[in-house]
């Protein structure tokens, strides 16, 4: 399969009316109204190709696509069964940073790893003496994945994540109220959060992310193993029914795809053997997702059957 | 890919046991406790082998199975557009037979059509003069994709649904109080709702549904098209996401098969371009699902490598 | 303490505008939006006073203050304990006819009798052979309570609440469903639930209604005792709690006296040991209480000093 | 009215089995299970009796009791209309330290002043430089109000308090998060919320407390008035609807006397005219009330007849 920067050009011309509808979050800075119609993609295929259009010299920050770095390292640390007594694998119906469900249904852990209170959940299991050392390991990491030393925080972002982060808060402490999270690890778990949150990332290091999950966990450029691929397929089918928010179930239907996204308007989407694809439209809608850029990853799905419940893709080899 | 008799038959004799912490549905006539540690399997494959193993003689009716077969109907008859005006995409967090969200979050269109209240409005739209008409062209259906035409309705089991039914008529009177439900369609939906609950069928059925789901909408005996793959794949999709009630996000995890199960303790799953599978093991757990039966749909998908997920299986053909 | 006319017609003619921002509730026949702001009081004293003012010539139906009657049959039938087995005592925060609090909380009774579920329940206990025994029982009770044997059903109502009771009626079936309401009660618990709203009434009969409760269960013009006392305190401490719907607590602030609305516009109050005031003013709040009506009842509690918190109603005798 | 240290004592001998199945509150120093069947009373009428019976010389913290002393400065500093803009006057059906109704209703401010989120709004608000100054008012008031200035804080309390204070934090970050609570009066209000619970009284100091608001603001024992007569009604009504979390409308019908609970066991009740009456009984029951101390209240209400729906007492004078 053949994809011609043209070919994504257009892509990118068709979807980028679709940001109008949006509006971009405003306490992150770095993005301001002037970017609302911006749009970018890179993609990177398994073998070898990289191709981008629009926008793609735009850093933005990690947010939400950090919960699927964060879940691999806890579960690189201590196996999913470990794992997954923290936090669930359901997908919700409620908002990213939702807190009625850990009280309604006395339900002790967050449904799962990619809404906020499961992501906070997460962070304070990471191995690390602090916050710090735990955050070296994680940007470590993404260093890797992308291939891209120059990864780093953003630290603007991150005074607006803690100035802005009553929410988060309010989920931890929660959490702590119920046991759900340790009495010691609340304030460490949230200062870590907020750091994953805060790493200046481009489509294509997001692209480079997409291309590690959908080659189960090894490196497509040096080709070194850094995660076991079962976890890599745990993400993956996390990412299927909930990446995107409460938006996932939609996404699962029009794409097919497993893919995260992010509050700067970014997604990162994994295609199973095929590609990894990196995304910017910092247009969001209510549900917090790329207006814009979730129209470019259904088009491209179609375009190129990408969609994973299509017969032919599963045809015996 | 070879399945052998004896290889199903050493899947069903691990898994047995875990139906002794289930319970049986006591309510539909023609289970009961004597039926806990049944369990039975139909695996039939696209290239055309079919292999059973276990309890694969004991009849039982569809339940929530049929979500599937008044979906397609629907989309058939209206397109995906119309349909989901209606009933949304998205899984929810909560049990299968809940009310609250249709009010809490003055959401006046059910989560997905694979709850009770999204079966229902899916039922309430179905084109025909009556529930008698609306009734035959899904029995139809079910006989054309089975290639079964002794498949009927259990008169006895209706009658049961329909004593028993008051969980679901508050649902569907919720649902005419908000709009959500045509005012003259209401009694009308439920004794539909009841009747496609009320079709017996065997395990070797499901794995004939699994089948044409697997192969895009094409009868895999007769070759006949029958729907759309387009509506197919929307209902492999949610099936995904929402087709275990609130356990699907841990069977996307732990099997990454689209499957929808059944509060007889049935499963129906279909491996895109592989294979149908159609499983009865009548103890189920809290959230309804069959505890052997998921077991073996999950030793199933580690042993032969069905999981979606999997990188292998979307390599370059 | 004297009330004359002329104060009386001084607070109609105050509080009117406030009907502007309200709206009348359609679906009953008999008040349309040329009634939005009708406004009328009749005062009832202990003493024997009777001083109207405003449109107290309107016939409407008791609507939601009929749930202060029903309770009061089943207490009489069965006594407090077992009453309240099947009803809770406790005020809540949801809107009268909600359902989720039945599902969140398993909650497995309706939190009051004053709330739609919870007068449904009441209404499946009362002693009688069929709908239309107990109905006579309760038809005959408002009777003797107002002394006017001419009160009777409006039978266009009764269509009325019939054709638009779903809502009710999913509220019923979803206690059968958990066991709050016996299976064979349901149809005949509505039927008499949707006749004792359509029961039609003037702010005389309220008032005369109000001068019951306030004259702790006997009836003033005729010294005729109808109910226990005991019982008559327990549904003013429902009233003054739960009356006003999820405005109860505003009105116990404002006024500070036990008072029942109806959905008409209507509001029945009793001042212990003082009076019964019947109010009619059909524009109704988003809460579903009359918006003139109310500020008629804070006003007078302010000028006549009813504001049982008040110290000096308290004073030793 | 006389009121003999006998009849108290028969009272406090009948109510203690009702401890039994109680349990203590742990984490507040100076209570332990040693104390579960503890129970004293101190009665102080308006007309200068002072009657007590029991364990009477238990020292105990205000707790929830001090939610009514700091709504009562809030009034003072700002008046009813801007209170209650911050937090509202309905009853709810949650627990007191609930959250998910803060969220599920978009309801932006807290139900009442009586729960746990209402009560940190009401600190938030209180005049001061900060919350040390914000401390000593409401100090200053209790001690004049007991007329006992001996009255301090328990230091061992409050670092209790804010060790445990993972609920009460949840609940003002989520308040800041949707802008109930100010950003930078979280930790004060939060700081002067634990310290306000953590003030030590004797069921003496709660009868005077309660005599107070008997005496509508007027201290009983100085003939000072302290308080507007209004808020000290507005107080009492809400102390009829919330003053017992969600076990309030029990309260109103079987008690039927404005009174306001404590974790530690403790209730202070206020007879309008009449009394004042102070409660310490440490076994409480889920719904964070006092078993034998409520019951000894019903009791009392009952032989008493200090029910304020009994007729007599508002027979005019």
């Amino acid at each position: 399969m053949e994809i011609t920067r043209e070919y994504l050009q257009t892509v990118v011309n068709k979807c980028k009316p679709f940001s109008a509808n949006g509006s971009v979050k405003q306490y992150i800075p770095g993005l301001d109204n002037s970017n609302q119609n911006d749009l970018g993609i890179t993609v990177i295929t398994l073998d070898g190709q990289t191709v981008s259009a629009g926008e793609t010299d735009l850093v933005f920050t990690l947010q939400s696509v950090s919960k699927t770095i964060s879940l691999m390292v806890a579960l690189q640390d201590f196996g999913k069964e470990a794992v997954f007594q923290k936090v669930g694998m359901e997908p919700t119906d409620d908002f990213f940073n939702s807190i009625a469900n850990l009280e309604t249904y006395q339900q002790h852990k967050p449904y799962n790893p990619f809404i906020n209170s499961g992501a906070i959940a997460v962070a304070s299991m990471i191995n690390g003496n602090n916050y710090l050392e735990r955050f070296e390991r994680i940007l470590e990491l993404v260093r890797k994945i992308t291939n891209n030393p120059s990864v780093s925080l953003n630290k603007d972002v991150l005074e607006a994540e803690k100035r802005n982060g009553a929410r988060n808060r309010s989920l931890a402490y929660y959490m702590e109220s119920t046991g759900a999270l340790d009495k010691d690890r609340v304030e460490d778990a949230l200062e870590l959060y907020f750091r994953i949150n805060s790493i200046n990332v481009t489509t294509h290091d997001l692209a480079k992310l997409g291309c590690f999950f959908a080659n189960e966990g090894v490196s497509p450029h040096t080709g070194e193993k850094h995660i076991d691929g079962r976890h890599i397929r745990t993400i993956k089918a996390l990412m299927m029914t909930s990446g995107m928010y409460n938006e996932s179930g939609e996404f699962t239907v029009e794409a097919g795809i497993p893919a995260k996204s992010g509050i700067c308007g970014s997604i990162m989407a994994a295609v199973p053997g095929k590609m990894g694809i990196g995304i910017i439209g910092p247009g969001i809608n209510k549900k917090g997702n790329s207006l814009a850029g979730g129209k470019m990853l259904k088009l491209l799905s179609q375009d190129l059957q990408l969609n994973m419940f299509h017969k032919e893709i599963h045809k015996d080899r």
